[in-house]
């Protein structure tokens, strides 16, 4: 099988991470990866904060329910958009596949953790990270390497989803 | 450079096909990575249209005024969504995200053309395809065989979009 397709088929949200570092190299070629998506009229109506430091990885981890494995993780980044831009959601979500997708592409392990749309959640990435008033975290990206057993990718394609010509 | 990287780097939006039809195996390639991303909860609140009929995309192509290219497509997918999840313009698309590289991979070209959250676009689409009141359109994905000159990507890295640790 096509290898893009192949490691599409096969990234998975991984929520167990051993602890060990991400090299910087990889984050800023993951970063790249979510620079390449498309963005409505072209304004890439984004902007990327790359966490690193423990202490407010640890911060984020105390604020957020679903973001506790960021305790094993080598980094965490976190997806804005500007929210004056109509597509933001839209566009930064396409960034989020593309990081997902390069982080597993370089054999680390990577999961969605929403912040948008829930108040609370966005109050408290904006709080930790001094995110200014005009952009908003659509989701914090933990970024590690797998500590859990390598289990295959949850198959979710379903032929009833398809639709021929009309629904 | 990864090949799975430089797949998602080299990915552009392609509006000029030859005409030349899109084989049918790779068309559900596409459509199985596109069910492969991640979404809130694992709800999947997703359906694909796959249109081929040359008189529907004739139809969808007058209605859209940014899909003039479907006269020489060889497909159309339409992204819907289940309109009462939370999340569905998000996963949705990190699905759109994925056909898009997808398509790319095996050599085809495609382009993310909005429906949502244009009420006339929706409305069309919802009409042309028969979509039930629960779903919504997030966009149509012509998919066909490139016609343009091999342009490479547009470079849209900047370094000033990534923050360290803090805004």
């Amino acid at each position: 099988m096509n290898s893009v397709i192949e490691s599409i088929l096969t990234r998975r949200s991984v929520r167990l991470f051993s602890g060990a570092p991400v090299r910087q190299e990889d984050l800023e070629l993951v970063l790249r990866a979510g620079m390449a998506a498309p963005t409505g009229m072209n304004l890439q109506p984004w902007a990327f904060i790359l966490v690193t430091d423990r202490r407010r990885m640890d911060a984020l981890r105390e604020e957020l329910p679903y973001a506790k494995m960021l305790d094993k993780a080598g980094a965490a980044i976190v997806v804005c958009g500007d929210g004056s831009a109509h597509h933001w959601v839209e566009d930064c979500s396409a960034a989020a596949e593309n990081l997902l997708l390069a982080a597993h592409a370089l054999g680390y392990g990577a999961v969605w953790t929403a912040a948008y749309p829930y108040e609370d959640r966005i109050a408290a990435v904006r709080k930790e990270c001094g995110i200014p008033d005009a952009y908003l975290p659509l989701c914090v990206i933990p970024v590690g390497v797998p500590n859990d057993v390598a289990g295959a990718a949850k198959d979710k394609y379903k032929p009833g989803n398809i639709h021929r010509n009309v629904w």
